[in-house]
């Protein structure tokens, strides 16, 4: 398997800044295409530093994708001309390249850009859909590859294919499996069990708080060949996580449950407590919501759940706020007010004041309400504010998505 | 300037999971206490670039801090036995200091935690405050600490400095301004002015999309003259920015607001359309926000602005949900209904559709209402669908800041 290293040089090597972003991208985009991640590093902009830097990866004989901010793209440049004792000449293709990627984005070209122009003689110009077309070196055996950090993605998935098929090698592709409602542990029992003891290191669970990726490796002699074990895999996978496998790479919870929403004609209102608003907001953040979100209450008072919602005092005052009663009265009340098909209610304590003995922290209620009647799940999180807060609205939106489903 | 270089071996140098995470957060450290991160790099979890990673930045002859998840951490310790040339020892003091951490912390050690009392022969330990120590060992000029994630910044803080305290050079730390209000061209051409252009290489601006933080270096002969440095040129960056200079380092927008709402015992009601939710998530994210947060409206609907806020209907057929007579109206609406001392209101196109000549994507109405009338604001911004909304619920919680201030 071909291995890729990838280099950033930024002014903070500390900052997840955009240029830090386009190269974690980069990464992602590569294992997709079956290559390997050797490393991720991020440089200062020390022309010393940055040399050493760049030195080391071509040393390591992989295919090494540079990024840099602007001033890190000219250090990158200035480095590499000295590591292959060469003269930054001025190419007039490229000077074109950069004027023609702004006329047809209808941008004045800032000046900066003819620095751009600056290449180690005898590099490849490597042309992409954006402004800056990207730059290929072959050096000691290793080859390297600048590329402008907005077109970065666009221009690995163009030419980094070619760049490896001589090698002719068996290709890794990585697949991300999106899992809701299993623990971190329980997704990776249930994988090592589906995949077979003696194939668990080819999946790899990540833990993100409120849900699991699962990032598999499946080889095949070509990408499409990859892709085809991963579809004859897909059964045992569908076996093993069942309904908590929501979605792959990088669709959202909010997608898929706006998606089913759309198909199945339902519309819903929220009533949230404890998570504030976040229900509300993770919902609208897809485009086309306002199909189906009508309306929301935050109620984080106990006077707005009884004038909004509906909620008997006697709710209240028996049961308390954070009560499976109190979730059920919410959710009704979101649904009848707002004339929904759906009310999804969510009450609790985020923490880190609040518990009790038999509330503890970290309690909360989830409630849905449709035609058939009122659902309430209780749950228990054990993280902070913030992660008890972004857990709830999840797996307020996965049940959601279970009941469109008809498996509630 | 002592440099530090920061090494994560983990299973996928891709990942920003929990050990990526700590590597930044070690870097952050690093860089307030006045050292500079030469580079932070990710190294996947194969044997001999694990080695050449490690001999890499210790011929870098820097202060090398490396991390890793379980399986790197072991990685570590037997690529950098072999590069000192020396066998790996179990420490019956790092067995116990590992034992009574756990217990300390009354949980259970694990097996695998007796794995990590292997350690390169003649390493010293670093105790911290957590379970596992970390590891100190000395190669080739350079100095290599071995870090625990769960207690990286920790044992960074308590022993880095004394590791450089030899060197008696002066110290840069950096810290961080974070200004709202400004876009990033805006805020570095004040920062140039105000530092003067012969200083202006001294702070870095970084654009968050809807904020932008200052990275300011600071020099100094210690770490407290650098402290007092700062000091110092605060009254020139408060001249430069003013208001829009809300906190510094981590501390978010919504924890100042909260803070300032509760100063003056001042209650809020939200009424949002098209953040969906997103003010009440963030004013919510802060511990105790349910002293001034009462409640909030998620008016998606026309129906729902009516109902629930007494938006006049023709105010919504003369001049539709995007204008400033609606956002008059739904914050006076928000205001009044929930009886709170001020209502904030958010009514925009947060696209990528419903966009029209006169009212753009993008375009969006900010209204506060207090006891002495509504004020209302409007923007247009220029991101995506969840850049809009992020910049729109900024601005919003900027104006309860303003308004708190005096300033409005």
């Amino acid at each position: 398997m071909t291995s890729v290293e990838i280099l950033a040089m930024v002014a903070d090597p500390v900052e997840d800044g955009p240029v830090a972003q386009a190269a974690t991208t980069v990464g992602r985009v590569v294992e997709r295409l079956g290559l390997a991640v050797r490393q991720r590093r991020y440089v200062g902009l020390d022309e010393a530093t940055a040399e050493r830097a760049l030195r080391e990866a071509i040393d390591g004989g992989a295919l090494v994708a540079v990024l840099g901010d602007e001033e890190g793209a000219l250090l990158a440049r200035r480095a590499l001309a000295r590591i292959l004792g060469v003269r930054l000449v001025l190419s007039d293709r490229v000077l074109d390249a950069v004027a023609q990627g702004y006329a047809r984005q209808d941008r004045a070209m800032p000046r900066r850009a003819e620095a751009l122009a600056l290449i180690p003689s005898g590099a490849t110009v490597l042309a992409g859909g954006g402004a800056e077309p990207g730059l290929l070196v072959e050096a000691a055996g290793a080859r390297v590859a600048l590329l402008p950090p907005g077109d970065a993605a666009g221009l690995v998935v163009a030419h980094f294919p070619q760049l490896v098929s001589q090698a002719m090698e068996p290709v890794v592709v990585t697949r991300t499996l999106r899992i809701v409602g299993l623990d971190a542990a329980e997704t990776a029992a249930r994988l090592a069990a589906a995949l077979g003891q003696e194939e668990g290191g080819h999946g790899q669970v990540v833990d993100d708080g409120d849900e699991v990726r699962v990032r598999l490796r499946v080889t095949g002699p070509t990408v499409l060949g990859a892709d085809q074990a991963f579809r004859a895999l897909e059964p045992t996978l569908r076996g093993a996580f069942g309904l908590a496998w929501y979605a792959e790479e990088d669709e959202h919870l909010e997608a898929v449950v706006g998606r089913l929403l759309r198909a199945h004609g339902l519309t819903i209102a929220l009533a949230e407590s404890c998570t504030g608003g976040l229900v509300g907001h993770r919902l609208t953040e897809v485009p086309g919501s306002s199909a189906y979100v009508e309306r929301g209450f935050v109620v984080y008072s106990n006077a707005a759940k009884e004038t909004l919602l509906g909620v008997p005092a006697q709710i209240l005052a028996r049961h308390g706020a954070v009560s499976a009663e109190c979730a059920e009265a919410m959710a009704h009340g979101a649904r009848t007010r707002a004339g929904t098909d759906l009310g999804l209610s969510v009450t609790g304590i985020a923490g880190p004041d609040g518990g009790t003995p038999t509330k503890p922290v970290g309690t909360v209620f989830i409630g849905l309400a449709g035609a058939a009647g009122v659902r309430v799940e209780r749950h228990r999180f054990d993280r902070d504010r913030a992660g008890n807060k972004a857990w709830s609205a999840t797996r307020a939106l996965d049940l959601v998505r279970r009941h469109c489903l008809g498996a509630e």
